[in-house]
């Protein structure tokens, strides 16, 4: 065994990012989380790296030889670190176990392709040994898309996309960019800047995630609504599968048959791996500039927004908080800002105030300010409260380190989560609530009641996405059975009130119970087909998607930790 | 055998549409074709229906029996002339078989399924006794989609839709309606327009053709590059396949796998009969407004559309023909219009003008007249000549006449075709120039020039569509071998050049060869995987997109007229 063999990975072993970014919770919150939740004084911090259990490599040096031949001597990775590092996701379950120190999965190995041809060496290889590959992005899945489940073949490695790291073209006239799926989100970014375009793709995770891993998983970014999500940006694609590659050239559009490219956004990894896509690309503007208005409802913001949006008036970013998240942002503000704010607020008669945020992305700022003062006019006809720029450059400033708090919370033993959906308008505000008080109810039963709060940030013609973060107290020996009923319990509610299980996290193993019920046993059964064409060994990222559990209950271990 | 069973068929027999719109060629047109292709005196009328040759119906006496059993008395059609109504669509090849009598393949019945229940029986008897079932919408099919082939099965019946022609729910705060997929065109926007909505998908044969075969073709209508083609507008779905129902609901998007709705758009009705769909509505402008300018060549036109789109001040509807096609148009104004309108344009510089149209289909009358007089703003950095409304509102008039046009060619003994590519920006104005000379090229080969022309009319932000026209001088005993020539020269131009085979027709049987080409044969294996799960006898229109023909020899017969 090659000791020196290892896979980078940008993030913080144990939680998200990097080290340097945390930030405590305020008084403020901390007593509303108190009050709701009974948030109590804890310290639960994570262990060192060496201390985390994993099952031993189940790779004996026949594989190993066949894996180094695949892929090439210094990229295949059997040390201890490498493999607690590819082993979960970033869901709230993975992180509670890495801190916890029990994982009952890792990779075999950790393998690092440089190329086409090696992945497509890999696949042979695995195929004919019996080996499941599990693709590996940023590893910021948050439905347990990244665990390699060896699918009965006693074996499983993850595949890391990491050397899949160029831009290959920017064409400025059909306004494309072709780039390796292992590229993150910065460095494409960065490279695209001076050039005065953008993919405009910002999911939360932006910083740690992968092209890959947004089109595998349908992806959706804060500024969709106005630049598109991931799947409406992709215009070309190449995929190696375990019966060969496949190219699909750059088409604005086409009616040659389903579009190929369809079946492999949202594919997850377990038809292929998505080695190159070519994206829409759009003017970058120079600055973003800010708005802000409080109404007194979430189901009257919910009005205004669809209003905007059906007569193509929503600007670039819009979002929605309900009155639990406005609440709990401005608790967040810390000192005298709160409830100076809260103050304005109820003397305007906003006693349960919605924060509505609008970002205008135009070309120039001349451009962005005059569609400021549009809105503003329109707006002239609700019942709202301007408040101008500044919650939005907050907003912006914080936009990727949000996530940073979870594990903040996690050390105080608070579960954080979050989870979305989508609905046509006419559903959205029932279907809200519902989960809401399903979440609430399921909570509730552990003696540990949740903190649940909503907003909108997507926005389409006929609907819109709804997303929930909620917190709840942690019971040591059954946190994963708190979540897990808390989890259901919204996965029911979405499914009865007419939502989809998932707007832009993806299905994975998490989202597999609802999946076929939304979209059916029968369309689970061809995408197994399509699978067995493609995959015939089946050694492709078993167990997430059309393979998914029923029940979360098949995957986790309610009083594991 | 019940003789009063007939499936009810819109449009005349022979040709397209409904008596009375035939409109004669203008002598200025005439000249131009007399010089361009040799176009001679002639006179091709159609044969009387009942002098086609058609097969005799292979079914037996048990057959129809199970198709009763299945759909109901009264809705199994085994008359001459019903059967002549549904054998084939209304391309080129097909009006050339139809007006000669000479048919080697029709439906052995033609079934009419009240509901999903029958469509469900029948699905289930065909896959029991072996007959192969092709969903029948409006056909007006272009590419060979409605032939009842028999994929081996001996027997085949063309399942008209005409009985699901129900408009099921207009929901106006999801700005969305249900429908069922026999729903013509007109039918369809009548029930919208009094609700001030529209669906805004008007394919040039919107008046003779359904909502499932929009759906099914993935086509794109005249207004697309305003509402959307209608792959991007359909939200929810049910099919009905051999294997079983499925039902996917009105999302606006999603990120649960891949979306099964895409499998559907464009599987011309090889996967399973689409019953229903809703799609997204959009807000109907009382009017649409015109302007017109001319530029003094294709490929500066080019440059405005795509600066235009890319900026985001593309109106509604754009079209650009090339230097051609705006000749053709000036000739067909006939009399003393044509040479005043050249003359005025040469004395301004434009020798060989394109015309480029544009639509504008604000809410009101004000916006639209403010839109289009900031376009006339913008316009002035480029070299044109405007020219005002009147071509646009002669173009909105004839928006769905120009089809008959054919009809009155081909008694003339004149091939009439179109075809239609897209491609990215940077390649279009030699994708253009090639497929023109490779078209032009192999009409000569026949010793019988073809004229042809191209107009651009679907424009996305990475690139547009091409759709070409072209007139040839049938030499009787060859026609279809002069056909199936310029069709594959141009195929084959359309792949080498970074095109698609289809930018909106559909595959069928006639792109078929290049479709296995460009999206790949496993690509084609995939939806034989597919097609196995959902419909595993293989009854469902056979010989069709994944299992159509790699030359189109294996179709036609070049020399039987
Ligand atoms: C804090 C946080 C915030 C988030 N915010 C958002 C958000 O705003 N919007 C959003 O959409 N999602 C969000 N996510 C979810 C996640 O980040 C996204 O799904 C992201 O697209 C995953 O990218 P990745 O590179 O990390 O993929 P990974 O997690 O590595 O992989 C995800 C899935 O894709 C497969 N895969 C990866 N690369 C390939 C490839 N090249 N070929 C084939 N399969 C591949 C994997 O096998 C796996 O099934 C968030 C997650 C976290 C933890
Ligand atoms: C003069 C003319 C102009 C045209 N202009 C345009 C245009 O502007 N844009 C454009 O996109 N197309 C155009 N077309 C092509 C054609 O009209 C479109 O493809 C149209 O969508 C077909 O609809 P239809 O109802 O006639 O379908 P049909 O011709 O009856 O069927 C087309 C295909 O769909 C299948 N199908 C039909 N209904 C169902 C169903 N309910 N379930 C499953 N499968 C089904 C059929 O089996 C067949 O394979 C034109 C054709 C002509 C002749």
């Amino acid at each position: 065994m090659n000791r020196s063999d290892t896979a980078p990975h940008r993030m913080r072993w144990w939680g998200w990012g990097v080290d340097g970014f945390d930030k405590p919770i305020t008084a403020e919150a901390e007593e509303l989380l108190i009050r709701e939740i009974g948030m109590a004084e804890a310290d639960n911090p994570p262990k060192d790296i060496a201390e985390v259990a994993i099952p031993d490599s189940r790779l004996d040096e026949a594989d190993l030889a066949a894996l180094r031949d695949a892929v090439g001597e210094g990229a295949v990775c059997v040390d201890h670190d490498t493999r607690v590092r590819h082993a979960v996701g970033r869901s709230y379950p993975d992180l509670a176990r890495l801190r916890a120190g029990v994982l009952d999965i890792a990779p075999d190995a950790v393998v690092v392709p440089r190329d086409e041809e090696a992945v497509a060496r890999l696949l042979a290889a695995c195929t004919e040994r019996g080996i499941a590959v599990t693709p590996f992005g940023g590893g910021t899945s948050v439905v347990g898309g990244v665990e390699a489940v060896d699918g009965g073949h006693g074996r499983a490695v993850a595949l890391s996309m990491v050397a899949f790291d160029r831009v290959l073209d920017v064409d400025l006239e059909a306004n494309t960019v072709t780039v390796q799926t292992g590229v993150f989100g910065p460095d494409l970014e960065e490279r695209l800047a001076p050039l005065g375009v953008t993919v405009g793709h910002f999911p939360q995770s932006f910083e740690f995630s992968t092209v890959g891993g947004w089109v595998s998983c349908r992806s959706a970014g804060q500024e969709s609504s106005g630049y598109g999500r991931i799947d409406r940006n992709v215009i070309g694609m190449r995929v190696i599968t375990p019966a060969g590659a496949m190219a699909f050239r750059d088409m604005p559009s086409s009616a040659a048959g389903p579009n190929p490219r369809e079946l492999f956004l949202g594919s997850e990894g377990t038809l292929g791996v998505i080695t190159q896509v070519t994206l829409q690309l759009h003017r970058r503007p120079d600055e973003m500039i800010f708005d802000t208005y409080f109404v007194d409802s979430f189901e009257h913001g919910l009005e205004i927004f669809r209003d905007l949006e059906q007569r193509g008036h929503i600007p670039h970013l819009a979002r929605l908080s309900d009155e639990p998240e406005t609440l709990f942002g401005i608790e967040q503000m810390g000192g005298a800002t709160g409830p100076k704010l809260k103050k304005y607020l109820a003397l305007r008669g906003m006693d349960t105030p919605c924060m509505m945020l609008f970002g205008f992305g135009q070309e120039s700022r001349a451009e962005a300010r005059a569609a400021r003062e549009l809105l503003a006019a329109r707006m002239l006809r609700h019942k709202c409260v301007r408040l101008g720029p500044i919650p939005g450059q907050l907003w912006v400033k914080h936009r990727f380190t949000s996530p940073y708090l979870r594990d903040v919370m996690m050390t105080r033993r608070v579960g954080v989560d979050t989870l979305e959906t989508a609905t046509t308008w006419e559903h959205a505000a029932e279907l809200r609530r519902r989960i809401m008080d399903r979440m609430r109810a399921a909570a509730e039963a552990h003696g540990a009641p949740a903190y649940v709060f909503c907003h909108i940030s997507h926005m389409y013609e006929s609907g819109c996405s709804l997303y929930f973060t909620y917190f709840f107290r942690e019971e040591p020996g059954r946190i994963l059975d708190q979540w897990m009923d808390i989890k259901s319990a919204a996965g029911e509610a979405i499914l009865e009130f007419a939502g989809t299980i998932t707007h832009h996290h993806g299905i994975g193993q998490d989202h597999a119970p609802q999946n076929y019920e939304e979209n059916t046993e029968l369309f689970a059964r061809v995408l197994r087909a399509v699978k067995a064409e493609l995959d015939p060994a089946g050694i492709l990222n078993p167990g997430k998607l059309q393979n998914g559990p029923h029940d979360l209950r098949e995957r986790y271990d309610g009083s594991a930790i």
